[in-house]
């Protein structure tokens, strides 16, 4: 393979490089003519749509409904509630014309859609009977970035879900956004084959808002962790400002309690980052396009006819078994060649095919993920490709969390921790309860509290920034 | 039910104040903060997502794949096609600022998508073996509406799916643009009971920038046609300005073929308007959230009991067949405002289960669209329901065809056609090959030719304005 297909730079040498080269060799994505946005191509968009098909199964089964909301924001709702919007005003693209007339009230391209939302809640919700109202959106959000971008992780509008909840009793939403939490990690780890941590995110690092944020982070290669999704108890916080109110049982009214959560195509950016190596893409079995390629290997036309009806019943009997295969029967490229291209494209697992297999009856079958190759007879085929994509799928998680686990460490001194840091590590570090020690740490560090994970209080410790008690454990590291 | 629940107006009397009470009655869609943009509930985006997944599948079938185009296009790339641009520059929602910053090129909110896709289109395309490419886009389109606003049928933001595809010669092109026509009929009328009239528009009223456009119309009550789904032949329009080249087997460069053909939410409109009645919604079963509701009926508490475990077991043997089914056990409102709360939502039927029917085995089955009713036994009741609901979607769609054929007329003058006109009907009438007879007729009755179908030609009649040689009898009327 030519170096203007394949991938140029190694993973461990220039991953910024290497990723980039990764999502648009493989043909997941493209850059669109606006600086930060992306296009995605089929190959990218059908893991999209693996992972909303799971997702939304399991919000369907748990009583959520999908609707629609437009892009457009006034300003003047935008800003009803003052912490929220100062979070986003600087991220906001402002429509300001349609045609060639000025716009009074200029609209915000949805940065996210709180506000929106709980504007039309306070009208559709009237008593405890309108309770619970559970809906999520698949739609984009849209927010300007000024930093420098990146396909998957960070753009100016990316692909997400946001999910909006209203409840009669604290109690009912806090459950929420915690099955939400568990949803969501369920949903990772099992689609993606990417290990996470869960818990709360501190006072400081939590979403405007919110009276606090549940977060799931993993970490990449690079030492930086990924923010994978968050789900938001917003308490009343909303419900006052929006006049979220709901009259129960005895005709009292009440502020309702209100939830919000969403993951992103941020999840795509971190399967790249985690499984990929120097050859491409990985992809876990799952979300593959394509699982299983088949690959015909000849070198007269006897052979050929002979190889390709053999291939192509194989390629029959897996499709029919609802495996996702292809069969690459192009005449105008070499046999190494098409290993290459589709191990660039990720796919799990590749079936080679020439006469000597033919006649012992057997293909050769190859993980991508750890390119390991073992012979397998034909009859029963169908049988044995299903339970190597799970135990591909199994393999990629435990290989994933051996890392994760590897990386995770725990210091008491603050020199310990930046040492650790500069490995790229994620670092389980004792602070007190002061919020300055946290900030002072970020601005000397760059490090942040990603997660404060259960059951990570501790007062037997010192801060590792002041050295006064310690409250708690919480897990640092920089982030994306 | 009180008037503030129910439909209040007829719809014969006042067609457009009955649309808009259906569709915000029935919950399918509520007005956004910003004039002409909607949201829509659960109820209307379930329809939506029926009609999604069955021409999704279709689309997939015939090896088309979806992917995603963000949602800013910037003002040089729009006006490279200066056709095209003219035609939706009216409309176009402008970003002139991101934060506080002033943007350079402004930013469109995407229109349509043609002058994106295919910028892109240009990069992917080398050679004949990257065709055919068939991608399709579910998105919103945002044009900025200067007439006044409609729920589905007039939004300045609509959920569509557009597609766009490449071909290597003309021939394949135009196979795709009558294919996709094939598909969207099947769809609309399998799905939304809705028969249409396909063929060509006229040069007068194709979409700017293509060769030819084919289309699909249906006549509404009022006696206005509605365009329910456009296909069209780029030709090479857009290849040549964007560059979109293929070097085929002989290695020598060609401009391709294109197509782009999109079918919207306008559908549900068309499915409100032709369905419902002075009750409210009437919706399709193959479409419907929710298809069948049982209600149980009793006046005391150990009736009760027996009712509501009868009506369970019903519920569960639906469930169990997939039909999407709910039995209403609320318990503070009468079974009669539970019929007409169904009937405004326009479940397609209903099953009623009272003490006396269970001593005799049966329920009463109640059909929304005609209103009748029969006895059904219990036993094998799920077959029944099933057959039932396929018939109810063969009597709504046969109901509808025999109204548009009977609305359906042909004349040969300009009297009689503006008398037809009058009566709110469809009109095939000769006209000449001078477009401006055509536009003449549009100017002085507001009529327009909505498709010219298949086979029209005729050279022996006269055009109805200049009496001259006619050319072809189109199909004429006014249009949404």
């Amino acid at each position: 393979m030519g170096k203007e297909i394949g991938i140029t730079v190694s993973k461990e040498n220039d991953f910024s490089e290497w990723f980039t080269q990764v999502v648009i060799k493989a043909e997941l994505a493209d850059y669109a003519p606006v600086k930060g946005l992306i296009v995605l191509r089929p190959d990218g968009y059908s893991i999209w749509e693996s992972l909303k098909m799971s997702l939304d199964k399991k919000l369907a089964k748990t009583g959520h409904r999908n609707g629609f909301l437009p892009t457009l924001i006034p300003e003047s709702l935008l800003s009803k509630e003052k912490k929220h919007f100062a979070g986003f005003n600087p991220e906001v693209f402002w429509v300001t014309h349609s045609g060639d007339s000025e716009i009074g009230d200029r609209l915000a391209l949805r940065p996210t859609s709180e506000t929106l939302a709980y504007s039309l809640f306070s009208k559709w919700i009237k008593s405890w009977r309108d309770l619970p109202l559970k809906i999520n959106f698949w739609n984009t959000a849209l927010r300007a970035e000024i930093k420098s971008t990146k396909p998957f992780l960070r753009t100016s509008e990316f692909l997400w879900q946001e999910g909006h909840t209203v409840h009669s009793t604290k109690q009912e939403a806090e459950q929420e956004v915690a099955d939400i939490l568990e949803i969501y990690k369920k949903t990772v780890e099992e689609e993606l084959a990417i290990p996470v941590i869960t818990g709360k995110k501190t006072e400081l690092e939590k979403f405007v808002g919110a009276v606090y944020t549940f977060t799931m982070e993993s970490l990449m290669p690079d030492g930086k962790a990924l923010q994978m999704g968050t789900s938001h108890f917003l308490g009343q916080n909303f419900s006052k400002p929006f006049d979220v109110k709901f009259s129960d049982s005895d005709n009292v009214e009440n502020f309702a309690w209100q939830t919000s959560w969403g993951v992103s195509w941020r999840l795509i950016g971190g399967m790249i980052m985690l499984h990929g190596d120097d050859n491409g893409l990985v992809l876990p079995p799952r979300v593959a396009p394509i699982q299983v390629v088949i690959i015909p290997i000849y070198y007269s036309d006897k052979d050929k006819e002979n190889v390709i009806q053999k291939a192509t019943e194989i390629h029959d009997i897996l499709e029919k078994n609802n495996v996702r295969v292809k069969l690459d029967d192009r005449d105008q490229v070499t046999p190494g060649f098409k290993f290459n291209d589709w191990e660039l494209k990720g796919i799990p697992l590749r079936i080679e095919i020439g006469p000597k297999d033919i006649e012992k009856k057997k293909v050769v079958l190859a993980r991508r993920h750890n390119r390991e190759k073992h012979d397998q007879v034909i009859s029963g085929i169908e049988k044995m490709v299903l339970s190597e994509l799970v135990s591909i799928h199994n393999d990629m998680f435990a290989d994933a969390k051996k890392i994760l686990d590897g990386k995770t460490v725990t210091v008491c001194t603050y020199v310990d921790f930046k040492s650790e840091l500069e490995k790229g590590r994620m670092i389980h570090a004792p602070i007190c309860s002061n919020q300055q020690c946290e900030e002072k740490i970020k601005e000397e560090t760059g490090a942040d509290v990603r997660v404060v994970p259960e059951n990570s209080d501790d007062k037997t410790l010192k801060c590792i920034y002041c050295e006064k008690q310690s409250e708690s454990i919480p897990l640092f590291a920089r982030g994306y």
